[in-house]
């Protein structure tokens, strides 16, 4: 009977949260510009009474009686050990702390945008400082092991350690430095056809269709214009995803929609009936991460699935592609290249980009380093990471909207994700015959359906090693990602 | 410091209800359709939320002692009192019960949308015999005076008792019949140009040039297609309206446009100052509908208003209004013709089919008639009062969204609506020199200025029948609605 009541109140609490991001959602695409401010209060307040269902003492008590119940299976014992976790740490704020972090996360987010717009870093320094301070304070209230940016991580990749990270991405580096160097000596492929002009309408046509081919649910999901690409659920059976269209540069729209049709796809395939519980949920960003890289990377940059779809592309953009060939398509989908801004950074050079990051916050966080001095440190280590010469800091540090957000942690998941996609890729490719014989016909299901039954379904039923063991045998290991990254790029750029 | 209180509670209450806005103005119009049921559970949980929060002990502590505090200004007072009120209808209300009640109108919904397309009644009627027999519940619930249905007329118009509404009625009747039969028997102008092919993006543009004409703020508003036109705010600052495009009928745009365009006026003009309090609230459906009306019929079926706007359509539809001339056009915008589809009826006609609902709701919640008796009876009706055969129950009883939406007690204030519109227009004829040349120079400022200033910006400080005093020196009076009949039609009829 108690489960029961676990149950509701858990629902009652995803209800709520679904609500907060419909409203964001809103917010994203279709919300009048003078919306903006009652809008805010509004998700405030929806914020507060998450919080509030969230700490009840009856959630506690229901909690504590359960998880000494020996009667539940073991995935009731999961959700109850996960849920009671979270219980705890959401006690550990004050609602004093809670207003005085929504307060500087505001401010610090108008004055990031203030800054960015006006490439002055100085407009967002007092504010950035306040919310590091702010962020210190949370993680000794939140409590860690061995480093404080451990418990900035877990937020976001439980159980991640920033030792380890800090293992792998020196091991990312070793390897890749000189991969990337190896290509960047190599005559450059064509890409110039990727920026002439494409009708938005046309594009827009495009990408339904690719998300048709991956399976993507239009009858539980939509897609919709943003000005930066999201995918959200209010529920299994609504998903939504964003993307933007950029009439001169179809990169954008291509690898926006299938990135975030691999995050829609995760969350479509989520067990309804868990609903609101743990097992219902997204195991970690980077988990989240490796489903949008996987098909964004592994599927959709391969020359499988532009043997599938460059016809389509062709039939779309006939002028544009006219004296472009498949091969050509292909290799101008996977110049690599250092580049100044993350987001549109190609699939091997994009780890420096999130390595650069990962060292200034954890700098940040254990106070090694003061917000005054990031945009020096931030053009050096550009220089030295990807050899770019950071022209100003509006497209240098203020590039990215997470810190004056308050995200700290959040940057490595995206690695960790482009890793575990590479180990998850080589596996589906042992265990589905002709994974690319199938992939080059657009038949996207036998691998979809392979990642609901060994990734989706179960939610945070394992922990991401956990995960990432049962389906490869084996911890997360950069090699996969190296070894395609040889193959792929070995063949693309003639490396011996 | 405890009426500060008041407008706290009152802001958290009311970004909660604006929450559920979003949540429902969504599911009208992108929402996937397997997102339904979800939607349904979150918008029952925000009810329950809402009804907790209107229920709190300490509301009504805090309105009790405020309802003795003499220092309060006038509109305080009002408020106070208007609070109160609400407080105690609420207070007779379980949770469960709201819960219930909110899970059963979207069950309703569902079913009504695929029993409309499938023209199926029986799909629709177990739902709605539940729902009626929750709004049954209600009313004795709330409690009333002589009649049920009272107890539901007053949630969309307060204080308007139904024995008013049946003489009201039967004056309208009385008048109407003959003068509607005068016009039949009158040679009918041609429309036939109105239902030729019309271009849908065409008309979405047009109708968009409608609403700023009107000064609809699109910077506070936007419009967004829905199968039935509606118009919802999320505070003054975010008011949607929506339309429906049919390419075979420019009717269906224009009028819904404009008349939708009135209601996002009227929450427009509210007072942003007294977000959640009864003075920043419409004052009743009727008054609301009366600022719809006013603008679809006596501005936007005007001679003036197609003087100003004439050219535009010819230029948007060379080809569908090459032969037609303004007059014409006027004409054809006005054809009075007893017709199966309320929402499409002329603007004489259209009280028919209101008070066809009106005795059918009416005598549902008495209970002197089943659910499933509702075809054959409506039927009956349409015979009756407007000599029409129903084809089918898709154009027939299933019709409408309201009942679906447990809106009974709602489709009599479309009628008061139209009668306070007459009202006012005349009243505004008289204080606004030169109205009908402004209006046909596209001019609706001044009208806009002069109902802000009159209506819209008092919110609930009056009641319906006070406001309608105070700017008209009398009650709600037939007679304002007849003269402006007999003078149009007079002369668009050639009646003697």
């Amino acid at each position: 009977m108690s489960y029961k009541r676990y149950q509701e109140i858990m629902a009652k609490i995803a209800d709520v949260n679904y609500a907060s991001s419909v409203l964001s959602w809103d917010q994203e695409t279709y919300m009048p510009e003078k919306g903006a401010e009652t809008r805010a209060q509004q998700l405030s307040t929806l914020a507060g009474i998450s919080h509030e269902l969230s700490t009840a003492n009856e959630l506690g008590e229901v909690l504590e009686k359960l998880s000494n119940d020996a009667s539940l299976d073991a995935k009731q014992k999961k959700n109850i050990s996960e849920s009671l976790k979270d219980y705890k740490d959401r006690k550990k704020y004050s609602t004093a702390f809670v207003q005085q972090m929504s307060k500087s996360i505001s401010e610090c987010f108008q004055s990031w945008q203030k800054a960015k717009k006006e490439n002055n870093f100085s407009l967002y320094a007092p504010h950035l400082e306040k919310l590091v301070k702010l962020k210190r304070e949370e993680c000794e209230l939140l409590g860690y092991e061995n480093h404080p940016y451990n418990a900035m991580l877990n937020q976001y990749e439980p159980k991640a350690k920033t030792a380890d990270i800090e293992i792998l991405f020196k091991n990312v580096r070793h390897q890749l430095v000189d991969f990337v160097k190896k290509i960047s000596e190599k005559p450059q492929n064509n890409e110039a056809f990727m920026h002439t002009h494409f009708p938005k309408d046309k594009q827009w046509d495009f990408g339904i269709d690719l998300l048709k081919q991956m399976n993507y649910d239009f009858n539980g999901g939509r897609q919709d214009i943003s000005s930066h690409p999201f995918t959200t659920s209010f529920g299994v059976n609504d998903v939504r995803v964003t993307t933007r269209i950029n009439e001169n540069n179809l990169n954008e729209m291509i690898w926006s929609c299938i990135h975030e049709g691999g995050h829609g796809l995760y969350e479509q395939g989520l067990n309804a009936d868990d609903y609101g519980l743990p097992t219902g949920e997204a195991i970690s960003l980077g988990i989240h991460e490796s489903q949008s890289r996987l098909w964004e990377n592994n599927v959709g940059r391969s020359r499988a699935y532009w043997k599938a779809n460059y016809k389509l592309a062709q039939k779309y953009f006939p002028e544009n592609l006219k004296n472009v060939s498949e091969e050509d398509f292909y290799k101008a989908a996977n110049i690599v290249k250092p580049s100044l801004i993350r987001t549109s950074a190609d699939e091997l050079t994009y780890h420096f980009h999130v390595m650069i990051r990962f060292e200034i916050e954890k700098a940040l966080i254990e106070g090694s380093i003061e917000v005054k001095d990031l945009p020096s440190y931030w053009n050096k280590k550009y220089k030295e990471y990807l050899n770019i010469d950071v022209p100003n800091d509006s497209e240098g540090v203020l590039q990215d909207i997470h810190w004056s957000h308050g995200s700290f942690g959040y940057f490595p998941t995206y690695s960790l994700g482009s890793f575990y996609a590479a180990q998850f890729f080589a596996q589906a490719q042992k265990e589905i015959p002709n994974l690319e014989d199938l992939i080059s016909k657009g038949e996207m299901l036998p691998l979809l359906n392979w990642l609901r039954e060994k990734i989706h379904r179960f939610g945070k039923l394992y922990s991401a090693e956990e995960l990432c063991i049962k389906v490869t045998g084996e911890k997360l290991n950069f090699d996969h990602f190296m070894n395609y990254a040889k193959t792929k790029y070995g063949n693309l750029y003639n490396l011996s």
